[in-house]
């Protein structure tokens, strides 16, 4: 997880962008799997989320890594089995599937493999299903 | 004005991102001004405005330039004298200020100007009003 200081806006997007870039450089992923657009939240939240956002897929794309979304419906749906899941729920199959001895904290972190889960999921043959990757 | 083409979002940011990059070193400013965040927009729109803002934000912040905000009323009351201008008026006194043939086409851009032009009147002494630069 990539925690910015309190501060101000700009410091704390270059801070989301150069970890960002630091994390791809580290682990030479492929491709970048992110939580698509969802439009729940209130436009001033809206509008935060969306420069924090905005820098991350800028640093995949400046990488040159293909950025696949999936809405969080989508995510539990795949990883759970059911769209209509529970935080607690996407913690116990992230902690399954990747054999952890506890589901990771916070949730945001439960969350985010859940995201990339769910692209390893969305790979995969129609036949295998979820369950290969348990 | 950077106009993105039509595309991926994740190409439009690196687009924006590399522009605004350039346009900084090209001209060498000494600050960034900037619309303030304002809320009215839906959650959509709010984010996907969040996406570009932030790049753009980033890009003046990892040339060390410091960033002012300013809401829409109130570059409307400084630039126009009233809050509560229309597109016209603040249009034809970007032109007055700057000395321009006609106001810069579209509206988007004498809105980019009419911020600029609010920085550098709130930078006056108060005596001066904002009539020094007319």
């Amino acid at each position: 997880m990539i925690r910015t200081r309190t501060g101000d806006l700009d410091q704390r997007l270059v801070e989301i962008h150069s970890a960002t870039l630091d994390l791809i450089d580290r682990h030479v992923p492929t491709c970048v799997a992110i939580e698509g657009v969802f439009t729940g939240r209130n436009a001033r939240t809206a509008l935060l989320l969306g420069h924090a956002r905005g820098v991350l897929v800028l640093a995949a794309a400046l990488r040159g890594l293909p950025i696949h979304e999936y809405a969080p419906r989508e995510v539990k749906k795949r990883v759970v089995g059911t769209g209509a899941a529970g935080k607690e729920q996407v913690g116990f199959m992230v902690k399954q599937h990747l054999r952890l001895a506890t589901a990771p904290k916070p949730a945001d972190a439960a969350d985010g493999c859940a995201i990339a889960l769910c692209h390893l999921i969305a790979q995969l043959p129609a036949s295998m299903g979820s369950g290969v990757v348990s």
